[in-house]
């Protein structure tokens, strides 16, 4: 390569010839990303049979790299923006998201105080407090309040920062030495983040009580099991201090009653945290925001923008009663990052709101699919998806071989093959193979769970490529491969 | 908007030409970049009174977003890519990052288990191995044996899931009830994220012992003092666990004496970890490496490949000797992420390395920072900076109105300006003027330090765009604003 035509490190005309190739490739691959194997079907190990063993001593073209990325990555790719994607939960990419992550990614500025970009934390504030307007969250969890929101990385951050600060007040409150006696409620359906963050906070992770659901409840919390349990913690002399009620569940999208578990925490002096990661996209539509009633005994609130509401990984939003109680927890104050602003408590710096100190603009793509698609268009988004599942439960329904096996609340249908009438078979082999049989077509991508000792299929319509004709293939690779094991091809 | 010009959330070529648009605004930002006030002038608050307080219910089109990006949002950013940037240190954007971060924004794809997308994770392996040979890090760092490397957030991150990893070690040996008498160990100089650690994992932060400096040793740790240190801990009952040592410390780029502080280290059975988020990107060029002697005794060694080393926040690389003291600090194994790759321990699982669950595909874009420039590239973009700050040093040194305060080791030169000769000023709030008086040109942004009871400033060449020019023009308007404050005007 001459020195003139040699990549500079930065270099405004340079950076506009490659990035509009960069465009293309991109678009390009949503142009076919319809026909390549949703699921990777590599296997471990294939990438360094491909990729030399060092980095390279001068440089190399763009258009070498993206040949390999064509032959050597795509193909260790599951594509999570395929059509035919309906595993875990979605992860969105958007025109609006990509555009904003590409503006950030241009900034790239660092908003951890204040004066390190003003605007960053600023908009962030503004677009929580839209958010919230929207979702009709109460007005003590906008930030002209005692509270506020704030982007996180994604829930496990969201829910440790407020078991973080739920931790020490309390311990403020009884003194440090009873950090062994903390005790922590959520049902058994609840994401493996809430252990995990006491497991990082010191906390005892025995005390994390996982109360039993089943289906008579369609797995929600019972609220008279939490009252026996925090009962019975407070008469062996533990502590009670946390509660982290889900709406929209991981395996089964439960819904745990709000109302009445936010009385029993408020009644216990109990930090209770709403943790709606995945639904809570669902409540930008009044007729699914009853299922957030009750969440104003919450002391915190949190859903991710980047499963479901068009807004690329990762934009997780968190919105806190009190931001004292995150500040007193996770602040920092170094000399080299004092400034007047700082200094004279006239601005929120962010920095103490998260576990990093780092940060990056992510407001700028949530502002942007606010204002490409606007609140209408986000509920176009969820209905479209929604009304997609609904199709997809009444074809398993219309296949006696199948069953659904928990009431379909959002975009999400539980269900099963069930084993031959008159055998001794539980199906949960059935349905393992059924599994490995149909993800390993590469033509879709699904997941499992298991409810009540079952082992389910989950079938989650979120792509926002996905449309009906989709998921009538979806139900035609299943069906068959059905067949197929149960012997009736 | 009529239907067929509205914008879908996702669709190939309308995604192409809203980005072509996109790519235009972020070169047209680089090529005036320089113009801009440097450091954002605004007042606290500016942005709410731009801005309505609701989203829109209906889509807006891009001209009008990128309008307001250009009038209310750029007034409020810090531009930490301006070549008149010297504050802090720096974070890299480069060509080559920027369309890495382009790429793995367009896939979106989530890599927290290997089989959510093999190349995610092995390309991680595959790089983080490139660099480690790169630094001539030790073996046993590498992917290929009990170690390896992992792409964190931030070196915040990457210190605490090192400490809890120690943590959870030698509470396996000792018992769960020692968590109080745990003591950590580091020297007044080191960033304040560890101190920060230790409060997340529920450590006493009294016993985050943070040994003094002083100039005998150009602010690095003494051993000496270290052992005394561990002596009387030991002496005392308490239980010495963990060991942080600094190459390039943020407030003067000091460098801990490695090898004798891992001898101690390994002698007590402490975890050494070393951080050399910014100073571990010079250690490329081999006139450098010698920075490094003795991270072969080191048990975690991290580096931030987005402050310095041309690659988009966030991107920040931490190795391990034994990644199952992180796996089994950090692992949840939930049975909706089971899969056969996985229970068949056939791969890693990165979301068993790191706090959150999903996780970006960021090594896209040291991948191709590492091709598109090569490590020639790289040493380059290393050496021009260290020798502008050599040359920045030069002039400061020539005008005896100021004093370089400590040897420059790489690209941060630390200075005062002198009080007035026979007064009794210290100095201090002259230098604090100084600061405010530079800052608020908006033409060149630098920070401050205090070391020793002396308010230093601090000026770190670090942005791919700074030029010769621009460094004489940062001392041109330094000088100028001394003599206006020493009435020499």
């Amino acid at each position: 390569m001459s020195k003139e035509s040699e990549l500079r490190p930065m270099d405004a005309e340079q950076l506009r010839e490659q990035a509009h190739k960069m465009v293309d490739f991109i678009a390009d691959y949503y142009k076919t990303i319809e026909n390549l194997p949703v699921l990777s079907q590599v296997e471990p190990g294939y990438l360094g049979k491909l990729l030399p063993d060092s980095a390279p001593n001068h440089p190399e073209p763009l258009q070498e790299i993206l040949s390999d990325v064509q032959e050597k990555i795509l193909p260790g790719v599951t594509h999570w923006q395929s059509p035919n994607y309906f595993a875990y939960f979605p992860s969105n990419s958007s025109i609006a998201g990509f555009l904003g992550e590409m503006l950030s990614a241009g900034l790239n500025i660092l908003g951890f105080s204040w004066i390190t970009s003003p605007a960053a934390t600023e908009l962030e504030m503004i677009v929580l407090d839209w958010v919230a307007k929207a979702f009709q969250l109460p007005h003590h969890f906008y930030s002209t309040g005692q509270g506020g929101g704030v982007i996180q990385g994604t829930a496990s951050e969201a829910v440790l920062v407020v078991l973080l600060a739920a931790r020490d007040k309390i311990l403020r409150r009884v003194g440090k030495s009873a950090l062994s006696k903390l005790v922590m409620y959520a049902s058994d359906q609840t994401h493996s983040s809430l252990l995990k963050a006491s497991q990082i906070g010191g906390l005892n992770p025995e005390l994390c009580r996982s109360l039993r659901t089943d289906p008579s409840t369609n797995y929600a919390l019972s609220p008279d099991a939490l009252c026996e349990a925090i009962s019975n913690d407070i008469a062996s002399g533990l502590i009670p201090f946390f509660l982290c009620a889900t709406v929209g569940t991981t395996s089964s999208t439960a819904v745990d009653p709000l109302p009445a578990l936010g009385k029993i925490a408020k009644s216990n002096g109990i930090w209770f945290h709403v943790d709606a990661a995945y639904a809570g996209s669902a409540c930008v539509c009044p007729e699914y925001r009853h299922h957030f009633n009750g969440v104003e005994e919450a002391d915190s609130f949190n859903m991710n923008a980047h499963k479901w509401f068009l807004t690329n990984f990762d934009c997780s939003l968190l919105w806190v009663q009190d931001r004292s109680a995150l500040i007193q927890s996770l602040s920092t104050n170094p000399e080299f990052l004092k400034n007047k602003a700082s200094q004279g408590n006239l601005v929120i710096d962010y920095k103490d709101w998260q576990i990093p100190l780092g940060r990056r603009f992510r407001s700028l793509k949530l502002w942007m699919v606010l204002r490409l698609y606007g609140l209408e268009g986000l509920r176009n988004h969820i209905r479209s998806h929604i009304d997609l599942a609904a199709h997809f439960e009444e074809l398993v329904r219309q296949d006696p071989r199948f069953e659904v096996i928990t009431p379909r609340a959002f975009s999400l249908v539980c269900f099963r093959l069930l084993p031959r009438p008159n055998s001794e078979d539980d199906g949960n082999q059935l349905n393992r193979d059924l599994l490995d049989s149909v993800n390993s077509t590469g033509n879709i991508f699904i997941t499992h769970t298991v409810l009540s000792g079952k082992h389910i299929l989950r079938f989650v319509v979120g792509s926002p490529l996905t449309e009906e004709r989709h998921v009538n293939g979806a139900w035609q690779i299943l069906q068959d491969k059905a067949s197929a094991l149960l012997g009736n091809s």
